[in-house]
């Protein structure tokens, strides 16, 4: 036996046989192209933050940050009406979903979440060595539909509610989440991850429904994915479990920073998801215009289907090689369009007039 | 049954049964105390690394940063003479313990380690639902005390080594850790977090031993531990399985910049490095001449066990009234000893003197 199969013989076979989770492309810096693959946000974070990071670099970098990142929970708790206590800080919230599925699964367990939704959980759900139940979760158009929508009958330990939805960029009402925190037994993990931008939050439901966890993240309203801080909000007991899994300094000390400033701006915060969601109506217009149909968004993305005779996966092709990288999802549920970062508004004219040019000859 | 309860009865056993790491006090910055007890480092890193992080805080926070640390891993690859395919970055090397555990660990699974050393690991085994055997390590005074020390018949999964130990701050010579690997049928995991202080690393072995795996971190020898940067080597085949449990975008952008130029600036760190050993062997010659029984120390600390008649215990509530914070651990096998990190000359040379006072009374 080669010497590395009896190293690689050790590893566990749940981890053996999984792929791991591809993260959209990241260009590097040599490639000029409008990324809109990843749903980062086009304005850059309030100057309060990078000012704060140039004085927050200094010799205090040789200090282990503060472990609970005590600073920024209470500027999360003061900003979202709750006590320090019941926020979690997360190296992204990506980690913070890796910690509830520690929390919360042994192997054999179940998770439940719907298809499609954020690609990451069943991802997490295989690293636990637990079983996952992907709910199908028929194409909607806005968010009237989901509130229409039955709860469905599923028993798990977690359910993950991606809301607004990926791809599709609409919201669960607050009322609906509620009748699911009823109708299910186990832990509902609300993921805000695009809350910021039009959707109902689950906020609201959080006093009375100890058995829910909404994660946050400050990568899109607050323009900070390179800094990687998330937030968590939940009973303060199930916090201090949470607290148990995570690593002991898990946000550094200028995440915790630019965190802080940022949640502390809010004039800025307002100012630019104003702009990104009069961006996305117009866009979303505009591509209504040529034919595509887009469910209603309350992200800083849209899922866009073109029309009739026109391939996403091409289309998702053309654009990249016209300068545009959006996404193309393989899953053969919603491989039939493009789910698209909104930029600033010049970039969305201009890729509107890219899509134009590019589809013109296929109807 | 009270509506947190019904919540709390879904976290796993595993977790409500344990406590959780209790890291280190981090007092908060209206605290004026000498700060010797999480091994940090006294000085800052170098100024090309606050330069740029100062240059690169700025708009591109709002951009993901590279997944796999890309410029990071080739940096450290340059410097420890690897591929960068052998080389994994972590949110500090707490991450990659954790991640480690991830990878290896199926519940039932035993974790070898020596007692004492680095408390973590049966925190980290815990919430695997792993097995421990923790293999005591008799009170060693020298490296070479550690040479002539039998490899411990254990069988387990994992085995971690931290070299130098901590508290004792000894280090394993590469021929035992080599013995280790030969006689031991998982993976050794060298967790060389104070290495850079003058230990034996057991790089030179990794290129003909697959089931070894080195830990490191910049959080001491490059005074970044507020920055959280930890590295892994390995055989490519192991990194890959490693990253398939890591989170997407574990590494921070301004961690991955502040690691490279770290890393690029060899010569400041062979100074402060030079600065921290040439302190730690003053400061252990005047603990000596004051009767205290010290290990000779590799690391950036030294265990102190103080002359007979003096409590390490009240020795460290003593230090804490008079502005010193260093550590005293517990576990019984330690308990009569201090660990102190090295900070300045004039630091350990002022400690010098208010240990010489405050323990005049007591012999």
């Amino acid at each position: 036996m080669d010497r590395i199969d009896e190293a690689l013989g050790l590893v566990r076979r749940a981890v053996r046989d999984m792929a791991g989770y591809v993260p959209g492309l990241q260009p590097g810096p040599g490639q000029p192209l409008v990324k809109l693959n990843t749903n980062e946000n086009p304005y850059p974070p309030s100057a309060r933050v990078i000012e704060a990071l140039q004085k927050a670099s200094n010799e205090t970098v040789r200090l282990y940050p503060s472990p609970d990142a005590a600073p920024l929970r209470e500027r999360a708790a003061a900003v979202y009406g709750l006590r320090p206590n019941q926020v979690l800080c997360g190296n992204g919230s990506d980690e913070i979903l890796a910690m509830l599925m520690r929390v919360f699964l042994d192997p054999g367990d179940t998770v439940a979440f719907f298809q499609p939704s954020y690609s990451l959980y069943p991802v997490l759900a295989a690293i636990a060595g637990a079983r996952t139940v992907a709910v199908p979760l028929p194409r909607v158009w806005n968010a009237e539909e989901l509130a229409a929508l039955d709860v469905p009958a599923v028993k798990a330990k977690l359910f993950f509610l991606t809301s607004p939805n990926s791809p599709y960029g609409v919201s669960f009402p607050a009322a609906w989440v509620a009748r699911l925190v009823a109708g299910f037994a186990g832990i509902v993990v609300a993921d805000e991850a695009y809350i910021d931008f039009g959707g109902e939050s689950s906020l609201t439901l959080l006093a009375a429904s100890p058995r829910l966890v909404i994660v946050r993240t400050l990568s899109k309203a607050y323009s900070l994915a390179g800094m990687r801080a998330g937030l968590a909000f939940a009973h303060e007991g199930l916090v201090r479990e949470m607290i148990k899994v995570k690593d002991s300094y898990n946000v550094g000390r200028l995440a915790q920073v630019a965190a802080s400033e940022a949640l502390a701006d809010q004039e800025y915060f307002l100012a630019m998801r104003k702009s990104v969601i009069a961006t996305r109506e117009l866009f979303t217009a505009d591509l209504a215009r040529q034919g595509f149909t887009v469910p209603r968004s309350h992200a800083n993305f849209v899922f866009a289907v073109p029309p009739k005779g026109i391939s996403a996966r091409s289309l998702y092709a053309r654009l990249l090689a016209r300068g545009f990288l959006v996404r193309h999802l393989d899953a053969p549920s919603v491989s039939d369009g493009l789910r698209i970062s909104i930029g600033t508004e010049e970039d969305m004219a201009a890729l509107t007039r890219v899509i134009r040019e590019e589809t013109r000859g296929d109807q």
